[in-house]
């Protein structure tokens, strides 16, 4: 077939006024001016937004070459250029910069080349891209864009207004709800991983014939992986916001609000409690079933072997120091135990008391 | 094209004796109960077949609401519900689960927006999805299925009844052997990350001219990746598992009926034992090649720098703590070595022999 | 469609001079000698070349089965077969070992089943495989290669001779440099993860709209992501080489001549400096933007939390040991900043001078 045309987001020039009545802000300043794109205050050109809501960068907004910036009244003084006055610089800038956004949407309708079963039921709205495969008796709701490459398995359901990205694939009996994000080739709903070894070492797959539940206004990051649940389904809870290359196994339970950045780890049936933020490359394993309360925060790279039950802040990774002391120090950490007796020994040599444990 | 049509496992639905006699147990209650699913005791419904075998769960045996438990003999009179009695129950209830299972197989044939170079060489009774590319001189086995979107490079071959999911994609030369499954979006052949610098610091690549082997029975979760050989081919042996987001670098040899677990790494040149398992993260790299025995297993998120020559089980990462604690403890992990001599050197002040060294 | 044909390279065989003419070498023995591939010493068969450069390797050398190996004048004597002598025998054999690579290229010319984009820019001497996507205002200079299933986004360039492999996605306005190779299913521009709560806890992503930027002549290994930058780009700068499955988050710069190792992790705002090693899962994030000086080498797994300032060798993880040690260990790691202090009690309780803090 031969080309074909993609919709297009026109790159669209605004006048100042203009962009001030979409967040409601006061033009200090020629309202004429025409804006082009949004930028930060250090890397802005002509025609460019910028945005100033932190002191710290305060010689950034004397010194920019930002066509106009959106701030709060008190810094209008200090504003070589043209600005927008607002109370939350931030949240008005986001919006604007939305506005500019060049992504090309895939195109209204489905697709000449999708293969889409019989069975299969297509709501309205739908952007339905090249070469997408859509299996028996799926569900796509209305709104729903799947863009170029992307599998979508047998049962499984696609809900209102979501975007499954290139190459993403669904399996089979995986549920994905309304609003959702799930990036470029990420794979929800592999065998959970589990193997049993028989009398003479030879291993098998136990069959696993759960499927993934993932909630509304959940965001899922590129290459990320979300196995199928055993029995149960693998359950991902409303507004959960996933990075790239986070790996979710068998039985997990993500509760609503919570962030997982880049490279998370969970094993099997590890639960997250809501509102938990596990900082990048995290692992959460143990030899039973894992459970993280309501409201933990864990540091990046942090290994949590066992149950946390209290919100608050948790670590637990070493950090860099020069090859020459980590040469010495890192053998150390293999002594350690001993270390602790003798000190404890040396204590009772010469009769101090030793004070009590730290708390953990 | 227009809508086509998968080939569906259909919902089955069997009376308990027609299950019985499946998995050679015997009925107690009424046989001609319908049953068209399995689950957990905790959270089966209306025609949900469960099982049970471990006293722990006793409550939720006398609790379900399974229409019928597969259990031992002396579990009966716990069950409140109809039963089978067998030896194995878990057994048992694998083999029924898999009966279940809902999966779209691909359709027999070869779909034809597949493209496949006029040189390869294609079984029979494949299944060869919609948009799979098939390179030259490439051996497809019978049985094989080839899922949408799979790419197959140049020389390589899948052996029979070998299973690639969804947008995998195999480089030119590699062997997959029978009886294999690889999930959604692995890559097996990249080059390995052979990089040289010239007297400047320029980088570039060595040359990979090996391949992979991949034995029979491996099974490679989703997004895993493995390397091509830079002269000799990286090899997995037969029966490995190898769970989602593993990556294996070039030269390596993972011996039979080994597991490695989700986001294990292994650098060039390492080898792994036979039936070893490398739980969750474990990284294996050393300035040489690093050989595990067989035998070895390996905690989650250990760094293995140096070989391993006994077969037991291995640990190295630190574990979570509050992150006050940790704020602490951390800085004093790049003290160790110092921490270490002034212990020693208050030892001999206070005259207190040393004790030996602890094992390691 | 049917059947087609890609292009193959052909196995092809030399004789022993048609090699020397091409690495500038003399041959010892039989010029006539056929060579069809290359091998290592160890495992090399007849027809194979192999190379010899260590000594270390002398016995591998006088046993070799390959027909015919390169090598340097002094080791001559010790070759029990004919020999292409040479000053650099590395690089002159890696010279060779390309030529012997069996990887089929995308066929010249644009296959039928991609779907281009009538604003797109397409070079000449392109090679664009089945089912490659290709949006509004792309531009493909000359001499690239998009192999099936890749999908490029609206606004984004690849540079002359580059070459994208099978399923690899560029989102929107990405610009990629000339001669870079981006293996399978890697994907650039996925959105920063920037995620905010409003005061109930409610989470939404920041807009990203800035793009990324990568130099001349990189390397991107498998299943890689790097996200666009929030306003900026994320700039992968000349001649940097990435491994399989690296993850490198929005805003990040990394330096020209870099190479980071299979599953580093770098997040948001990470500066990493030219000439820079970072080993294998080494994850840099901090509380701030984090930046490595130039010329900084960093050790497998290690975690970087705060600027490192100046060249050199650094490293930071735990390394296994026995299970039984470990668990003991593991525990007084989160004791160590109570150890230390009773240290220091206790020697000002014996009258100890405190010798001075380790430089870290």
């Amino acid at each position: 077939m031969g080309p074909t045309s993609f919709v297009q987001h026109q790159k669209l020039v605004f006048s100042l006024d203009q962009i001030a009545g979409l967040i409601d802000g006061r033009v200090v300043g020629d309202e004429s001016i025409k804006i082009s794109g949004v930028s930060s205050l250090l890397n802005a050109k002509d025609g460019d937004l910028a945005q100033y809501s932190n002191v710290r960068y305060r010689a950034q907004l004397t010194n920019t070459q930002a066509s106009a910036v959106i701030l709060k009244d008190s810094a209008v003084d200090d504003c070589p250029v043209a600005a927008i006055v607002v109370q939350e610089p931030q949240l008005a800038f986001a919006k604007v910069a939305a506005t500019f956004d060049r992504r090309s949407l895939t195109p209204e309708g489905i697709d000449a080349t999708a293969v889409i079963d019989t069975s299969a039921t297509i709501g309205t709205d739908v952007r339905i891209g090249p070469y997408v495969t859509i299996g028996p008796k799926v569900v796509i709701a209305s709104g729903v864009e799947l863009c170029a490459h992307a599998s979508i398995g047998a049962h499984s359901s696609v809900g209102e207004d979501s975007s499954i990205r290139e190459n993403t694939v669904l399996y089979h009996d995986v549920r994905v709800g309304r609003r959702c994000v799930l990036h470029a080739n990420v794979v929800i709903g592999t065998d959970g991983f589990g193997i049993v070894a028989d009398e003479k070492g030879n291993l098998s797959q136990v069959p696993q014939v759960g499927g993934v539940t993932i909630g509304d206004d959940v965001l899922i990051g590129s290459s990320s992986t979300v196995d199928r649940g055993t029995l149960d389904d693998t359950v991902i809870d409303d507004d959960v916001k996933i990075d790239d290359q986070v790996h979710i196994a068998h039985n997990c339970f993500v509760g609503k609000h919570s962030i997982l950045c880049g490279r998370v780890s969970l094993a099997g049936s590890v639960t997250i409690g809501q509102h938990c933020v596990l900082a990048g490359a995290v692992g959460v394993a143990g030899e039973g079933p894992v459970t993280i309360a309501d409201g933990v925060q864990i540091g990046a790279m942090t290994f949590v072997s066992r149950d946390i039950t209290e919100p608050g802040r948790y670590s637990g990774s070493t950090i860099h120091t020069t090859n020459r002391a980590w040469r010495r120090n890192v053998l150390r950490f293999n002594e350690l135990d001993a270390i602790a007796k003798r000190l404890a020994a040396l204590e009772r040599h010469v009769g101090v008391a030793r004070p009590s444990k730290p708390s953990i």
